[in-house]
């Protein structure tokens, strides 16, 4: 299976266990990836912002890739992120995805610089001509990447075969209805519109993206999978009662002590700590320099977990 | 000579001439590395924003660090920057930069994910450690980290030991003045403090910061060396008309249109211009996917340069 | 009819049509208020960031509010702006609107100064206590005010009777959702929540919030109340169908050349424009010392209206 | 005495007095104005950012100007904040500052509503026909009036004659040297050039400003003048030793605890409680709906006055 047909549906960005000592955790890389496909998502994506890729040496990359693409064994597409700061340096985590034998490439504008759209044309044409056959997708996360990516822009990329597609973490919903209408006015119907805002996913559907990239599905993938699939069949109270739960689910992200770890940290750290309570992984740490939740962080995860029917 | 020596004076941050075909250019480096060293500067700065080390390739950096210490032998300390994402990226720049013997690591704070000033701490920490008796700076760029490294941090870090000094390019007076105030409270004498502002170096000379790491001294390191020994020599007059001088000399950042390339590459891509009419590189590039200044830019330039008595 | 009823559906945030001198030209307001009636709208709100409440002075203001009661002639609520910098400024609004006899009273949180939450609460407090049984509303505009107010502060003065509703104008979905989730949860069903976002009604309405404050209702009133009608009937693809065509309107705003004009200007010249090309009002000048549009620009408009089908 | 006079030294914009019950006290007003001139202030500045203007009705408003007129008497220029939302209101507040007979006039851009420097100017220009033979002054204050005031319109608007000079509040030093450097180059001597940084003075004096207008000058406004005195006659020891003191100093705007009230009303609330324990005012109270200071956090400015040299 190959992600050369249309990408739709629930494609969690997994996040990267971690073992106590910072190396990649393969066999909780395993068992989080079953826990996926048993929860009937559409796709993976690793080494994006959830998987703590910019985190990661290139070899923890690679240890990753291969790991992924091993256990998914063609059943879903998997996708890579290729995130560092400028065409070149991407360059060398796209052929490296390519080798690993990935479905489709997830790269951001470049950043650190402050970067102009055209500039990021160029960017995004370079790495095309490297990806070859493998479908490149434009990862727009402006608080990361310090760049909004401009409508207009994306739509042409997609106009000239450079990119087969989005995924939106702006959280700006109007720009993100922009993307939509722009590709039905130009007929462009196997461009790929997928959103990465965990919480307003049955609005998505609803006015007409593809499929959601929800960092919170590491923790509840087959509730996505259910979202996806009553917006899907048009029954629009099921699939907001589904986002409803999964926006209290959310709330994991607010346990942790803000005044002694970033918004980063915080996040990931809930995710993976659902992920350990839950039995998929066997720690619940985040990359170095992150702080990692403590004990009582952690313990507070359980009871949002059980009020969102996660046992 | 080695930077174990309190740090300071001028101290530019070379920019890295490419060729047309985007190759490191290590001849015109060898000859930008003369003109600084002919101009009397007191140490030089690869790899850091202005260097585009965040566009190069490990291959690239490392070619770079290798002629920069070659070329310099020995006459002043070389500082190298290790510009990367987060703690573990940056250590493989660290233990390369090492290894090609130079006297100084400058990092910043780790960026894309948004981090805590503990992490950050955790960071600089982890650094020190891996850069041994070599000296550590801390590099403060909020544009382009996204973080502001707080000065109790700061200050912290410097009582510690984990940091050597401090290369503040924040452009917050207030900020740089604490960081000195604070030093002479806490009779830090050694720490270093650095500004990386162009055009207020006589102001922060005067208030105590210890040197400067001007963008501009590329082009113009001579007139630095004079505003710097005017500075210290209590000559606040021409401190100051020769600081007027390089203010209006840095309007090259404004010669290029802002409508068609980056901020980034409209300064960097003004300071080789400038190296490039004046015969110190061969071709006036930036990094890709950066925008070049086009003929009519570049010539634009030249008026500027004569109006500051550069030929 | 008064707003003590529970407010729903289409209250367009009237613009105030001026005289080429810059008075307010109360005919052509009455003909405005006129389209809006026979368009079916549910309410007016008058004096907002539309109504250039800001740049009027306080004579302008009461005879726009004097104006706007008398026309509406109890049909449906009047709600009227407040908008000013802090407690006791907006407290004399508060009088004045009362006086005219308007139905709900719109503020904002304190500007200019930064202030806290606890402050803002102060401020709802101490106005609330003012228009006694007239329904207060919180009015959430950040770009404009400076200050995002929190969802836990508008649910809290939402239970304690300070407020009867928010109108939501942040452009951020999720905290919109947070408040309807937060208001069915804590069993608050009187109280009104309403968004200001023209392009995602139909998002919000199936979410859950009560109507929609669209400045973009000036110039086709009759349109959003359709979508309204469709949304709550349970027609989602009519309900996306006409937002897709107020989508498309919305780009009136971008015809102004803004390299010569605010966005402001921009924004509310396209919606006068829209109106003045229809026979509403008699003049498109926006409020000094806003650029007005210029002819090309205004004629610009008009295929804009055209496509959408308004003539 | 009359402003007409190039403005230079030490105008501190003063604090507004007020009763526990929210009235101006001018008692304790009259016996600010008279520990100013004791100090030595070059003039006042009433009703700006420190003054409160925007938290205070026109009658209120008014009883600040009339009093400090009358208490001045002519001994030092008195200049008047007209600060609101848009040109119509600021009109209103400059005729009542004419009337009670201030020397000069203080206007920020017009706020609330985003606004383009063409239609700045169109606001300053009205003003100026307004103010007459007053001078008019630009209040560059970014953070609160929403917009940095571009250095190319203020020297435009300085060389048409529209502004006298412009108080900056920016905290930008490169903008501030531009500003400088433009006036020069213009040889428009006149045109006043005035710092609102509190903590950067004797840089400012250095490279060629006027003068300053320090919210902490309330509190020490002998402090500023020596800083004034020191850096005219060119002892740059002498001025930097004052002004670091003064940097300790401004520390009590920390004092307060940030979690329970804004950053306004902490700075705003620290200079009062300084002048309260000083003797100067009676109450140290900010205006509704500003949380104040409490008695512990009064307490804790003692020993920064202490520090500083303060009885």
């Amino acid at each position: 299976m190959t992600a050369s047909a249309h990408l739709t549906g629930v494609v969690p960005p997994l996040v990267t266990p971690l073992t106590p000592s910072y190396d990649v955790d393969t066999a909780s890389l395993a068992r989080l990836i079953q826990y996926q496909l048993t929860g009937g998502v559409d796709g993976v994506f690793v080494l994006g912002t959830s998987g703590e890729g910019t985190f990661l040496t290139d070899e923890q990359r690679q240890v990753v890739l291969e790991a992924a693409v091993a256990e998914v064994a063609g059943q879903v597409p998997v996708l890579a992120g290729v995130i560092d700061t400028s065409t070149n340096r991407v360059a060398a985590h796209v052929s490296a995805a390519l080798k690993a034998g990935v479905d489709g490439i997830v790269a951001t504008a470049p950043f650190y610089a402050a970067t102009h759209p055209a500039e990021i044309e160029r960017h995004f044409v370079r790495l095309a001509s490297l990806a070859g056959d493998t479908p490149l997708y434009a990862y727009d996360i402006p608080p990361r990447a310090g760049t909004k990516l401009p409508a207009a822009l994306v739509m042409s990329l997609g106009e000239q075969g450079v990119i087969a597609g989005v995924k939106d973490s702006s959280g700006q919903e109007t720009s993100l209805r922009e993307l939509v209408l722009s590709r039905r006015e130009r007929s462009l119907d196997d461009f790929v519109i997928m959103t990465g805002s965990e919480v307003t996913v049955d609005s998505a559907l609803a006015f007409g993206v593809d499929g959601v990239v929800p960092g919170l599905g590491n923790v509840d993938p087959a509730g996505y999978v259910r979202l996806f699939k009553a917006a899907v069949s048009g029954d629009v109270a099921a699939a907001r009662d589904e986002q409803d739960r999964l926006f209290r689910l959310f709330d994991i992200i607010n346990v942790a002590d803000r005044s002694r770890m970033g918004a980063s940290s915080a996040a990931l750290g809930a995710f993976k700590a659902g992920l350990y309570l839950l039995g998929v992984i066997d720690c619940p740490v985040t990359a170095y320099p992150s702080i990692p939740l403590n004990d009582t962080e952690i313990a507070a995860v359980r009871p949002l977990l059980d009020r969102a029917g996660l046992h």
